[in-house]
C-alpha cells in the first residue's frame, strides 16, 4: 500500500483551521478517487517529552503508488493539493511512501 | 485508535541502518503489548517536490492512547524505545496521537 501523511504545525489561529478542516477539506479530501482510509488525528500531537510542532495528522492510504500519483493527479486530487496548501502553515510537511504490513 | 508514528531521518549510513532494522528493531517492536498493526515504508519517503530528509518511516496502531502508553511502559516497550533511539539520526521524531477514520 502506498501512503500520503499530512503534518500541519500549529496554525495561527487552531479554531480556523479546525473549522476549515473538517467543514471544507475533509470532503474535498474523501472524493480523491482510489483513496482506501483516510484518518485524522483528534486532539494534541505529543512526543515523549511533551507537546509537538504539529497540531493535526492526517494519513491517507491508497491500493499502491500509482494509485496514489494517479488519485492526486485528477480534478478531485488537485482540489484537495490546493485547499491542503492554505491550511499549512511553515514546516508543515507533505510526505509519501510505499509502506508494507510487518 | 492511537498511533506512534516513527520518522527517521537519513542516516549516515542506511544499508547499517535498515539492517539492524530489519533483523533487530522490528522483532522488538513487535513484541509491545497491546500492538495491533505495524507497518514500515519501503523505498524512498517522498515529497511533492521530490526527496525528503526522511529515510524510513514507521506506523504502529494501538487500540486507544492508554493502550500505547501501557505498552511502551512494558520491558518490550522500553526494548523497542531503546532501541529506536540507536537508529534515530537527529531531525527524528516520535509522534503519538489519537486518531479516527473519516
Amino acid at each position: 500500500m502506498a501512503r500520503l501523511l499530512v503534518l500541519y504545525t500549529t496554525p495561527a489561529d487552531p479554531t480556523a483551521f479546525d473549522q476549515h478542516y473538517n467543514d471544507v477539506h475533509v470532503p474535498l479530501a474523501q472524493a480523491i478517487p482510489g483513496l482506501q482510509h483516510f484518518d485524522i488525528s483528534t486532539g494534541p500531537i505529543l512526543t515523549p517529552d511533551g507537546p509537538s510542532t504539529f497540531h493535526a495528522i492526517a494519513t491517507l492510504t491508497f491500493a499502491d503508488m500509482p494509485a496514489l500519483l494517479a488519485g492526486l493527479s485528477t480534478p478531485e486530487g488537485q482540489a484537495a493539493a490546493a485547499d491542503a496548501q492554505t491550511l499549512m502553515a511553515p514546516g508543515s510537511q507533505i510526505l509519501l511512501f510505499n509502506t508494507h504490513e510487518v
